[in-house]
């Protein structure tokens, strides 16, 4: 294992943020990994590969959507074919309609093969302090459990963002000079944001608290 | 969450103990859950059903074998279509090109995701004390952070054969009357167990240590 790492790239802030960090200060060579697991948004596929083309790193997809994986995760409505997006802010009972279940875990645990695979020592991911409650994948305690796990695996699992919140994650990349015009956030995948689900929400005030301007065109 | 449980059903011999000891010992309503990673030995999937059959409890197959699954986990000797299965017994270096690396870790997690969709409230896990160390995913510090990681998501991981060895499974799954005829162990995936590739070793090891007449059918 050497000092090379593989981000979760899903295009949107908080990961593209960690991908342009990681290049930075953690390794000598990183690799942004993207997953089609059968999100509606793929749009974010798209800006993932143009976020790690900026970053002037390597890209790579899985895809892997498939009617057998929408079934293991419950069919949510994040997911192609399942119920429509609700909009309004994540607080709402509503939002949980959007959480795959276990995703994360997922998504984790295919990074960690992508990285033994190539030999890779770290795993990068963007689980930040603000995420919500209803993401029982973004908590501290999941994230020990896992970082533990990985640790046997000889693979350190890197979560710089889990004492930032999203504002203190834009003000950094900020920094960094991410280019976050590129960046993807909105669960519908339309041409352009929505501006009204709770991710589009919470872009919008993210760029907001930070005193930022929002690069970020919005559906009418 | 209730008294239902996920058994991860490879089909062999220990997974198909823990499938009737689950049903026996923890919970009202057991689902055994299959996956196809794109395992050389599909026949597994088949012993699987039937042994799920023989219990008396339901069984569920995802098939997310593809192409991109196989490069996530570096095209190990184990995925169809890579290098031969090697002979041997498991401590040869080149048993190690059978390793799928992570494949735990991502069998779990969908393991997770369809136990929470259900609402059932535990996922029963196979790993045993007698595990090899090439296989870090069945390592003890590697059991206790993924059930860290259960833990927040309101999933208990079942992990009773920690402390047992093949023998001592054996044995018990003698009492519990699992049949073993059933169940399916190599990984070559011919119509009979070839007696040569490391885990028909193991097998036939197991059956000798525990004193008890082995079922199975090798090749001549």
């Amino acid at each position: 294992m050497d000092r090379r790492a593989v981000v979760l790239l899903s295009g949107g802030i908080d990961s593209s943020t960690l991908l342009f960090l990681a290049k930075k200060r953690l390794a000598d060579e990183v690799l942004g990994l993207s997953i089609d697991y059968g999100q509606r948004h793929k749009r974010e596929l798209e800006a993932a590969e143009q976020v790690a083309k900026a970053a002037g790193v390597s890209w790579h997809a899985l895809r892997l959507a498939s009617k057998d994986l929408c079934t293991a995760f419950g069919n949510p409505a994040l997911l192609d074919g399942a119920q429509p997006i609700p909009h309004g802010n994540y607080a709402d009972v509503s939002m949980r309609s959007t959480v795959v279940p276990n995703r994360n875990m997922f998504l984790l645990s295919l990074a960690g093969a992508f990285a033994i695979s190539l030999g890779a020592g770290f795993v990068c991911y963007a689980a930040h302090g603000g995420d919500h409650p209803i993401y029982a994948d973004c908590r501290p305690g999941f994230i020990r459990g896992m970082e533990a796990a990985f640790k046997e695996l000889d693979v350190t699992l890197w979560t710089p963002f889990m004492t930032m919140d999203k504002r203190q994650i834009v003000k950094l990349g900020k920094e960094l000079a991410v280019p976050y015009d590129l960046t993807w956030s909105c669960y519908k995948g339309y041409a352009v944001h929505c501006g009204k689900c709770g991710t589009c929400v919470e872009r919008k005030e993210a760029f907001e608290l930070a005193g930022l301007g929002d690069p970020t065109i919005y559906e009418a």
